[in-house]
């Protein structure tokens, strides 16, 4: 299937967190996919990932449930859109399980993966339908929680996998 | 790539029109993915399409602009999800091209098409966020509105091919 178009990064609408980590590409796939793995780094910590519902094609469910260090649940429901394993993934939340558009959307995520001489180059895009979307986003602290996160995920698969 | 799931109808918050028509698949997908014929059928006269603007893979544009008798212009604006030659195209309006989250979400489409003995099973379905989203598109004149374009498209490839 041809590569989707109109990908590129807009500074207006969109934030990115690319950085190099020394785990292979294989490794962030596996933490990417896998529930039982995602539930471990996905949310940073002291929050946590209570549920994690992922049917890894097309328009199938990503569902996860974030838990406050209050106890409070915050469920959030999408959908993938495309699936390059080890390369890409991309999810929305603007459409539901099945593609049905949703109510609140808020964001398309696409993540590439690339192997580099240390391990992998990891980029994060997240595309928002506005600027105020945008701003949202990073006053929820993107840069922040994605990199602790990402940090959760590099230490999780190094525990997984032998070195 | 392996089919998407939870295509099923709702009928809560679905409309579907399906008709058996007697003109083949591979006709049928030409009038849908190629602007010069799409053009021609996808207003219900004496509503026209003025522009069409078709970039065919996942997250690809699908753009048109229909005009009321009256001249005015309505532009709509979406992307391509699913594309499977001859057999299944869905679109969304909920994604802009390049899958970002767009303002007002109305339906994605889902349309599949199936050999038969006399030509071709037609059927779109129509998956809304909600259900008045369902009746408003209901009351728009969904099935009479898609009748008529359906008409128009099996006279129009039959003008194309040779009987």
């Amino acid at each position: 299937m041809t590569q989707s178009p109109n990908l590129d990064v807009d500074p207006q609408l969109d934030l990115v967190l690319e950085r190099v980590v020394d785990v292979s590409p294989e490794l962030v796939w596996k933490a990417w996919t896998q529930p039982q793995h995602l539930k471990k780094w996905f949310a940073p910590a002291p929050w946590s990932v209570s549920e994690c519902e992922i049917d890894l094609r097309p328009g199938g469910m990503f569902r996860t449930v974030m838990v406050s260090p209050e106890g409070e649940a915050f469920p959030n429901m999408g959908c993938y859109l495309e699936i390059v394993p080890h390369e890409k993934l991309v999810f929305t939340d603007a459409l539901a399980p099945g593609y049905r558009p949703t109510e609140k959307p808020f964001f398309t995520a696409v993540l590439t993966l690339e192997p580099h001489p240390q391990g992998t180059i990891y980029r994060v895009v997240a595309k928002h339908r506005d600027e105020a979307g945008k701003q949202e986003h990073e006053a929820m602290g993107f840069h922040q929680g994605w990199s602790i996160c990402l940090d959760q995920l590099v230490a999780m698969v190094k525990a997984l996998a032998p070195q």
